[in-house]
């Protein structure tokens, strides 16, 4: 793993992000359990929900002075999601580096009851959009990244 | 049907634009056929293949004077389409206004072997990206239409 | 259109099943508006929602004595739909043959606020999935279909 | 990264696994570059290819004595992808363990012409698809894997 150790991801934590959703009929493949790049999707779902949720809608932000691409992106698919399959999805850690950071690590737990079944994490790096050189973490994204554990 | 009748799809025609494409084992759905919206993404695939061949490349005109949104869509499901088929996908008819065209319909036909499973038609009105006021079909394509039936 | 004309589905009407939902970022293609298949994957989503409100959910049917492959589906997009637009989907009218029905159509509106930007239709056959021979449409369904206009 | 460096799967090999591809107008998101999950739907593409390439088609096998299901899967994204590139897909190498393998980790690289845009890996165990446990990867597998690098 890259930032977070896999065990780590999977603890039960004091605060997380959460969103309950459901595997969709589209979302698996010929082998009738999720394709699993869609569990990234399902990741960037809820991404987008806790930058809305945090005074930060990306549809807004994308116009704006940063976009933050993602450079690195993993999964650790423990057990199958299939059809139908009712998702506690969470965000349950962000790490930044203590000095002006440019650079956030996501971690994310997809479970079903206590149950997870995939741990993930996603590097995202700000930069100008022009230019293409990093820029720091905006201070409303700061304090947003500051509500969840790391 | 709304411009082409189901039928006039499904004969066989002097001139096509054709691919051989393979059903993806994500294009599929729980029930293990394909999850029919994903039939019309082949159809635009194939359309985005059919407009660089004929020397007018979607990513370059994208940027340029016009943009041909689709306004309709509509697709028959003769017979289902699984993970691994091997299809032939044709472009089989295109219809514009016999007089300063703004529009033009495509007929699509996919076919394994000689069976027909699905056909598809589209609608894509020529607009400037700006305004969305109606501009003349761009000399280029208006050939290039003509190289198919209809 | 097939069953209903694009005037009906835009009326207001008295009974529909309804859901909000959002545009997400990866349904936009590289023109900056909804990729079209993407529209009837959204109306997928609300008849998968529909069949679960009414007894039915589609994961547990799928293993069952029917299925209902879509045999025909169309779409007219009035108006794009862009990441982060606030959507109402509803599903507003059924269509079942007065006598036995093995069939029926399904008509479907997305709106924003009170400007309607795409109507839609599927028309669903039940049949045996062993056989494919058509089945009549169960009764848990017809009572849900008859909750909705048509 | 997982089993294999960064640095690692950025080389140019003697013997790798190629197809050419083109980045599809469905496959941006509003920011105007690839979705990053459907880099990993690109790499899986080509895991097909290769499947059937050497004499193991996927659609085949998945009613098999044995299924191969990613329990991890990874990507670096270095340089963004955008609709209309034209990529050279490769999978560069493959990691199994030197005695009775059930588990193999492929890696990949997506180039446009000589730079590296980006690199990945995925780990499939093989299992046996009624009860999940573990089997020997397969002989027709074994010389697939042998004949990339890793």
């Amino acid at each position: 793993m890259f930032r977070f150790e896999r065990d780590q991801l999977k603890q039960p934590t004091m605060s997380s992000f959460q969103r309950e959703l459901s595997i969709r009929f589209q979302d698996v493949d010929a082998a009738g359990i999720i394709f699993y790049p869609n569990v990234l999707a399902l990741c960037h779902d809820l991404y987008v929900d806790f930058l809305a949720a945090h005074g930060s809608p990306l549809h807004e932000t994308l116009r704006g002075p940063w976009i933050a691409p993602i450079r690195h992106a993993e999964a650790d698919y423990l057990r199958p999601l299939r059809f139908g399959d009712r998702v506690s999805a969470e965000i349950v850690a962000a790490h930044l580096e203590p000095e002006a950071p440019t650079e956030v690590t996501l971690g994310y737990r997809l479970s079903i009851q206590d149950t997870v079944h995939v741990v993930a994490q996603t590097v995202h790096t700000f930069v100008d959009p022009a230019t293409f050189k990093r820029v720091p973490v905006p201070d409303v994204l700061l304090k947003a990244f500051a509500s969840l554990g790391g």
